[in-house]
């Protein structure tokens, strides 16, 4: 529901020539409009596709309901007047060609969605993408660099456990030659075979690379409650946090739970117990912004009788400053195995992700700061806590990202909830740097 | 292997008329001759019915190993020159008349096993009462007092998971009339069904109960370290501990990983974590012999980058001695709501087993005790850390039970062993008291 009146636009551009090298230089005030009923009818629309139950969205990559969502998309960014193309992994583009040769500006973010999430995630990074370019041409013509918005192919990892970020590894080249034929979804199709069946040719990927992106801004909801809590429609994303997960593997003898006394069990749980408490005091005791989480637990034999043999778990630890995180993990690592060998358990790890802290670039964001303070629109710099595409194209761009409130902090649940007041805000952030960079 | 020779019957019997009224006196030494090698033999062959790899036994209430297994039971039990019966829940008993009546002095244990289970758990006594009512009639003759040996139907709860004891509760006349059509086991089979397709009639487990047993005595493994660790053949059981499972339901509210900040989560494995250093911990302040175990662990939404939702789990708190594990119970459960209630957790609990302390009978622990020290077999009085077929005869009958040790303490497992030598032991010990009891 539209509860507010249509922004309208109030500063007209007043720009001289840019002089060349120089980083973009600012003569007046831009506001950019921003239609709040065309928000609000593209976050409806597109969450038709797949949607499940009142307000949730289940559309995993390669879908019946992807397709479709893409199709859509790729009809909007026609709408919007820009040039659509598909590519190879199945992003589907839409092009501003600017007056001068040169890299290019893109913002997009992805389609897929989790299982069930919601209708926010990745999907109003999307729209944001094509209504903010939209906007731009209608108010203020051809760009003098050219713009791409870009709805990327996949991202949760909802279907193709071990795949996500495939439309943004696909673009900054990032995709081993083996990965299409041997990565599968749960029901064991190749992601490979997937790509085949909606008319994907897995063997073109390496075409996806671009080689031309200057800068890249992906807007997002936050899936946090720092915006909510702090009363900001907006964030202004300096750094992505890194994320690692440790799949921990605590081995200890199973017993009869009656007739093996206290002394002498080799209990995993037990175990268990106290390595979550200590893994969790380290995120405590350094405070924010380190986050320390056990997510899943696996116990074996898992029966109420006997003491388990085994306890696999993990734990997915974050910071968004390189430094910190690997003091963060060099300590709870020392915790683990000290835990352990006193308990007289056998420890092991995997690390099946390891993604490096990703700082954002400083003119991008303070690009996107000016925007925001030219249009009035209150905001925060704030890292990301959770990962995006942003981070692989931070590898062949200089990136930053926008972030929309969240209420209650919700994502990948059919629960979240953006407004279209901040939606809106959030997308006239991402337009007046594009602007900015483009113009 | 058998590698010990055979055990000679030394002491012969020299007894008196028994004074009516009075407890067992004993006018001389008696030494009940056991053979190893039929032990062994029936060991072995028992754990032909459900065989499952190597050592291993897969043998569920009414599954078509078990009928074969009683029906061997009942050949061995014929062989023995007893009167062979099926009860109507699949209990076979065999009977050695006495010459007086009055009321039956019986032994026996469990036919069916984990999935997999070990050969000795349940089998063991068993097969105990076979030979040692064979031993009997065959070295003294027929006894003044019946005695009764029986292999009970069903134990583990291995196949319907609220059914231990099905056997035994029956003799005892404690299965109410819904149970049979109520219960299913994993597939949906009713317990009823399952019970008439081996020709068994649900509607007649009321004839099952006996009110004529005086004395009951059960031989089983240890299913512990205690007797290895003391290097002794026999444990006599004065007490059966109280086994109460709680089932615990933590609820806290699943968070992103990475964008929900430590400060403000509602993290329920934390709370877990904490809760089950806790309980354990009463056990452990406690001392010997409360135990304490949390085996199962159900966790929503199990995945590796959300905070959970809800930690559902089960705790096992034994002791026993009654008045103990009151103040037990009273204490974890204190503790639990206050970890709970201090990280704004929301908890509940079940308790779907609830079995009391069960002490054994002292007559009948004396004269175990009594048929140890007179065939020199070393022995130490012990609780039983496990539940047992014997809680449900207590309630019609004075009971004891006998251990024989585990090789590491093992049950529940294919790994299950306990030596032919310690077998033997303990079933010496079961004769020797069943013939002052029934002699």
């Amino acid at each position: 529901m539209v509860t507010h009146d249509r922004i309208r636009l109030t500063g007209l551009l007043r720009k001289k020539p840019r002089e060349s090298g120089a980083s973009p230089s600012r003569f007046g005030r831009v506001r950019v409009e921003v239609d709040p009923a065309l928000v609000e009818r593209y976050v409806l629309e597109l969450a038709h596709h797949g949607a499940y139950g009142d307000t949730g969205v289940w559309r995993t990559a390669y879908s019946p309901e992807w397709v479709a969502a893409q199709e859509q998309v790729g009809a909007w960014l026609g709408a919007a007047g820009l040039d659509v193309r598909w590519d190879a992994v199945g992003n589907v583009w839409g092009r501003l060609a600017g007056g001068e040769t040169g890299p290019v500006v893109a913002t997009g973010s992805h389609v897929d969605s989790q299982t069930p999430g919601g209708r926010y995630d990745g999907a109003l990074g999307v729209i944001a993408a094509i209504v903010a370019l939209r906007s731009l041409r209608e108010q203020f013509g051809q760009p003098r660099r050219t713009l791409e918005a870009v709805s990327l192919c996949e991202e949760e990892a909802s279907r193709f456990h071990a795949t996500n970020f495939w439309g943004s590894r696909a673009i900054a080249g990032e995709i081993g030659p083996d990965e299409p034929e041997r990565i599968e979804d749960f029901d064991g199709t190749t992601i490979a075979e997937a790509m085949r069946a909606v008319g994907l040719d897995p063997a073109r990927i390496p075409e996806v690379r671009r080689s031309d992106l200057d800068t890249w801004i992906e807007l997002h909801i936050e899936q946090g409650p720092v915006l909510e809590e702090e009363g900001l429609p907006v964030g202004i994303v300096d750094a992505i946090t890194s994320i690692r997960h440790y799949v921990v593997e605590l081995v200890g003898r199973s017993d009869h739970a009656g007739a093996r006394p206290m002394r002498g069990r080799l209990d995993p749980l037990a175990g268990f117990a106290e390595i979550v408490a200590a893994v969790i005091g380290v995120a405590l005791e350094s405070g924010p912004p380190a986050v320390t989480t056990v997510g899943r637990v696996h116990v074996e034999p898992n029966l109420p009788s006997a003491v388990p043999d085994k306890v696999t778990f993990t734990l997915d630890s974050r910071h968004p400053d390189q430094r910190a995180v690997e003091a963060q993990h060099a300590e709870q690592e020392r915790l683990m195995s000290e835990i352990a060998e006193r308990r007289g358990l056998r420890i092991s790890w995997t690390k099946p992700l390891d993604l490096p802290a990703c700082p954002c670039d400083a003119g991008v964001v303070a690009a996107l700061e000016r925007s925001a303070r030219e249009q009035a629109i209150m905001y925060r710099r704030m890292h990301s806590g959770a990962g995006h595409d942003t981070q692989n194209i931070a590898k062949i761009a200089k990136v930053a990202m926008v972030f929309a409130r969240s209420k209650d902090g919700r994502s990948h649940t059919p629960a979240e909830l953006t407004s279209v007041e901040d939606a809106v805000a959030a997308i006239r952030v991402l337009a007046g740097a594009l602007h900015e960079l483009a113009y």
